[in-house]
Parts: C-alpha cells; structure tokens; sequence
C-alpha cells in the first residue's frame, strides 16, 4: 500500500450546538483540520454520518460539505457503518490515497443529534440493529448491552462495582479535555447511586449523545514532506471485520470476534504487538463494552479486563491509557463522528498536543471504533516518526 | 492505479417486490453476481443505498449484507450519495482493490421503497436536495427539473414533444429487458397526452421508483486470469466530480458542470474521445436530465441534445445508443441501486449478454450517474478485451 501520513486533525467541543446547523458543525470541524494541516490541495472529501437523514431531514452529505466549505467541485460522498462511520470513512480516504486515485482527502464525521426527540433519536439508534429479529422484538441498544454485562458478571464473578473504575478513568480525563461533553470528574459514589438505565447498566455506564464533528487531513506519504515540520504521523495500520448483526447469532456473545479479527490484522501490517502500543481510544458505549474492546484486542486475557482497570493499568500513568480525552463515556458519542473524534485524539496524543492529559512520550497509537453491538470493528494504528 | 476488472454482474427486476426484504433483494443480486463471476473469494464487500433508515427502519448495511450472504467476518461498508451511491459505491470498491487493500470486492446496491406511502418517500428523496435553501420552500425533485426543462425550452426554443424520443427510446428498449420496470413501448400519442405531474414535465418525462438491487464483483487485473474466459471487461475510467447542492448557487443552471468534469476526467484517463464511446447508460430520472447529460458529457453542442433523438441518434442503432436497457425511465430508478444497474447494464452490453438489445459489437460504454440535481455525478468507462 502507497504510505499514507495525517497531516492534520480538526475537532468541534461535543455539546448541544443549537446555534449551528449541521452543514456548520461538519464545515467548523473541516476547515479547522485543514488548517491544522497547513491548508494543503483537497482531491476528494469523505464524510461519515449516521443519522442526518431523519434528525435533520438531510442526506447527500458529500456535494453538501464540498458545497458549504468552499471546494463545489471535488469528489465528495458519504460513508456510514452506523456507529463505526466515523473510522469507516478514514478508512474509505485512506484508501482513496493508497489507490492513487487522489493524492490527499478531507476526512470529516458529523453527527447533530440534539434537535430532535430522544424516542426518535432511540428509534434512528435502532436501525444500527438487526431491525427484523431484533428491534422488533423492543430491544434497544442499552438493552442488548445489559444483557452481554449481566452474563459477564455471572461468567467471571465481577459486580458491578468492579466495572467503576472505567467511568471514573473516562471523567477524569474528559475533566481536562475542553472538546468533552462533561468536564466534571466523578467518584465510586457517583458511580454506584447514578440512575439505572437497565441493569446492571446505570447512566455512568452509558455514554451520551451529543452534537459533534471531527476530521483529518490525510496525504500521501511522498508527498507530505512540504506540510511536516518536526514529526509525521504515519498510518502504520487500518483494518476491519464484520460480526453478525444480531448478538444472538454469534457463539459467544461475549467475544468480539471482529474487534479481535481487525485488531490482528492492524498489529501485522504494523509490525507490532500490544505491549508496543503507547494508548489505545476504545469505544466504550458502555463499559462492558470498554471490557471486551481490551481482551478482544489482546491487552488482557478473558474475563480480566475489569482487573486491569482496578489495578490502574488504564490511566494516564498506567502501562495502557484509555479514553485519554474523556472516551465515548466522558467526551460523548455523537454515534456517527465517534470513530473520527478517536483518530483525531490519537493524532493529538502523537503530535504531543494533549495538554493535561499528554500520554509522557507518546509514539504509537491505536483507535478501535465499534458499529452495532460488536458487528462492524474498525481498528487503526498510527505512529509518529520524528524528523 | 493497479488495473481492475469486472468479473461477474448481477441484477434483480426492477419491481416491487413485496415478498423480498431488503436483505433477500440485496442478497440475491449479490449471489447472483457472485455466481456470474465464478465465486472467486471476497475481500470486501460496498453496499449503497439512500433510504433504507426510514423506508425499511434499517442502516448499517455493510454488516446486514455480509452476514445475510454468509460472510460475516468480511469487511463490509455503505456508500451514500443520494441518487449517485451505485455508481459511488462501485467508485469506492474500485479503489480498495486499486489501493492493495483488497483484492476482490463485491459491490453490491440495494432500495426498497414500495412498502412506504408516498408522501414518505418523496420526503427521503428530497433529503438529496438542500433542506435549508431548497426544501424549505416546498419544492420538490420533480419541481426543480420542471424548471430547468423550461427553461432549456425557452433558451433553445424546442418544445415539449421534442423531448418524445427520449421517453419513446427508453421504453421501446425496455419493452425487451425482463429485468424493467415497464416492459411496455410507447409512442407518441401516449407521451403527450400523459398525465401532467409539473409542467412541462409529465409521467413518461418522469422516472418511477421501485424495487431493485444490483451487484459487480471487482478483482485486480493480474489476479483475475483464472476467472476470465474469452473477454475481460477492464475499468478504464473512474471519475466524480461535484456541484452546489442547490441549484440556485449555479451560474449557469442549464450546465450539469459536475458530469462535464467527471466526463472529460474520465475521458483523459481512458485515452477516449466520445466519438469512441459505444453505449451510454445516461441518467433520465427526468427527459431533461438526458438531454442536460448528452451535452455536458460532449456527445453534442449545447442545446441540441432534442436534435441527436430527432435524428434517431440514441437508438440500438444510432450514433450512440443511450439506455439500452430501459434506463432509469423504463428499467426503472430505485434511487441508490440505479447507478449499480447502469454499469451492470454495461457490463451486459460489453459481454455481449444483452439479449435483443445488443448493441452490436459493443466494446466500449459509459455510465453516468447522477446524485440529486446534478449536485455529484460519477462518469465511469468499461472496455473489453478480447482473450
């Protein structure tokens, strides 16, 4: 493959944007990345999105982004794998560049999802699911992850005061990250007394919406040189695998078969191992999500992800940082930009642009983005190279 | 860019299909292309559609269609961009095989859209125009080509019957495509005492919506000897461009600028001038978007395209046979498939598997789809090669 590098990122704070239309949140987030990158030439933009046709009547989102910043003329289109839409379309520009067909792209993910009614954004959620055999049975999304955490806990002998440590882990940073839907830390207190959703998952373990937009710039390698300074970040690693739709028709309900797969995949194009990567942006929806990301991923054996977490392995200081800026958990879910605001904080990792929660040193990074409960994983490693 | 081939198509009648769900319709134009080309191992799999999250309750197709065909650790996408995302979602398959990420792809486009009212689906369709500046006045699809047909008639001083042999073509074709719509032909009484939908345009300028899937499978060229036998249809053009997603934003609304520089970018890198062309599957959603494609994409001058259907030019038999299998007016328009059944329809033509409609010693054919009111045209060019 044709070496790629990300020449720069752009992200919008994940809030309730009532004053900004969706073309102005996706747009904002544009333009910052591309000057972030030193306003290189655009050969063709990508955007990832979820929901944009019912919560803002508005889909084609490709000509509209082009349109809206400046650029009616390029090759644009939209890319989704519902809530993994966002390492999707990096990936879908990634491979634009690699196939020579475009020498540098915009990569921009967008979700506004606070307009509309929280039972019609539920209802948008769903389409993510397998809508014949599992929406319609009322299943929502929070309910097919109660139920994978339930039979966690009655697997491994884990209570649900074992799984605090990822909110509190995911607050603490997103306490510091000025981009975080809340910048508040939380204690075990505060974990354990919140509302329950449906058990064991209270709202500490779920993630929140939000209105968000995030993007890269990505250019090949050879011709990055003009636009670097005294680092490049390099795409070491993009891979990706699908799951069953439907949780109920995997073997094992409790082994992210794709998250795994992709991730394999990520550590031999990179050469690496997992004890080789420096920080790693998982998709913690919700915490037993957090979980299963980790021993799928190679980070921990089965049923031994929440150890890790009590142990402190999971913080800033500790041997694998996650949700570094706040995670899905504490810098938001804005469902169809996740995988992008993910990229884009590894990016901000490497290039040591982190602020208070700069992970000491480092170099390589790795971002796992989930679509559904587990059917489409995306798994990217990046590294930076210093000049 | 590391050549590609079509190995294998396949369709569905455009119909609806009531007893088909959207994964049995995308399914079976899947296998069926699959079959065609001789069930050579899939890397991954591009899926395209517009509506199906309010017409069938249901995104995240890339992982429904992998799954449902048994592939369900495959790597597997969707690709949106509104009318344009078949011929889209080819362009992206195109490019993970030309970038070494993948080696065979299926792409495969799918919509259903006759189990919603239609008041439902006109609102879908209009989320591909622009919600703020467009929608918002109430006008409709059918509305903004209504004008521009106007228009095109005051400027060049043709009137309505002269776009008769655009309707008449399409439907003579598809009265021999047992995969159209209607399988009916026309003449001339009947064009003109059609019912009215916005003058000038009635239901035989109009295209009808419906059920349909379609689907390619990609490979490298120096992989594909095996699965080849006595011709190899070659990509040798890939190329999209975009424009203002409202019309209004155009200095010249009357310019589909969008396929002019999609055309002549794929003309430059095929090594073709029109004259070479052998069979355009063009985009007729409505008569004057035909005539609007003939000039822009440099078959004829301006204002003249009513002429070259006069003249008989766009028949089997003419200079350049145009929607050799019905088009979108008789074979049909289900929106995000239609792009995927035009390059289909080339692929047919090019194998020389067309039927009645042969276009006689086909070797060379353009595709040209296009996403809202010309806002994102791709203009793709498949030659063959005889073994």
């Amino acid at each position: 493959m044709r070496p790629v590098v990300v020449l720069g990122y752009g992200m919008m704070p994940v809030d309730e944007h009532w004053n900004l239309s969706l073309r102005e949140l996706a747009g904002n987030a544009a333009l910052s990345a591309l000057e972030n990158a030193g306003t290189p030439p655009i050969d063709a933009i990508f955007i990832g999105n979820m929901m944009s046709g019912t919560a803002n009547h508005q889909q084609h989102l490709g000509a509209y982004l082009a349109d809206w910043i400046g650029m009616p003329m390029v090759e644009a289109v939209r890319i989704e794998a519902a809530c993994a839409s966002g390492a999707a379309t990096f990936r879908a520009g990634l491979m634009a560049v690699a196939s020579g067909e475009a020498d540098s792209v915009l990569v921009t993910a967008a979700e506004k999802m606070t307009d509309s009614p929280s039972d019609e954004i539920s209802a948008e959620l769903a389409t993510a699911a397998d809508a014949d055999w599992e929406v319609e049975t009322g299943i929502s999304f929070v309910g097919l992850n109660a139920l994978l955490m339930q039979r966690y806990m009655h697997e491994y002998g884990w209570t649900k005061e074992h799984f605090a440590p990822f909110s509190i882990n995911a607050h603490a940073n997103g306490a510091r990250n000025p981009n975080a839907r809340f910048q508040k830390e939380i204690g075990l207190a505060t974990y354990m007394n919140a509302a329950m959703v449906a058990p064991p998952i209270n709202i500490m373990d779920a993630s929140p919406v939000g209105d968000g937009a995030a993007a890269c710039v990505l250019m090949a390698a050879d011709m990055a040189s003009h636009f670097s300074q005294n680092a490049i970040i390099e795409v070491a690693a993009s891979a990706s695998a699908t799951d069953s739709l439907a949780v109920h028709d995997r073997n094992d309900a409790l082994w992210l078969n794709a998250a795994y797969r992709s991730a394999i995949d990520a550590y031999s194009q990179a050469a690496l191992s997992p004890a080789e990567i420096d920080l790693f942006e998982l998709h913690d929806a919700f915490s037993i999500m957090a979980a299963l990301s980790l021993e799928a991923a190679g980070f921990t054996e089965r049923g031994s992800a929440p150890r890790m977490a009590l142990d402190g392995e999971i913080g800033l200081l500790g041997r694998l940082p996650i949700a570094t800026m706040g995670g899905l958990k504490a810098r938001g879910h804005p469902v169809g930009a996740t995988g992008m605001y993910q990229i884009a904080e590894v990016v901000q990792q490497l290039m040591h642009e982190a602020g208070k929660n700069q992970v000491d040193g480092a170099r390589i990074g790795m971002a796992q983005n989930i679509g559904g409960s587990g059917s489409n994983i995306l798994t990217h490693i990046l590294r930076r190279v210093d000049l």
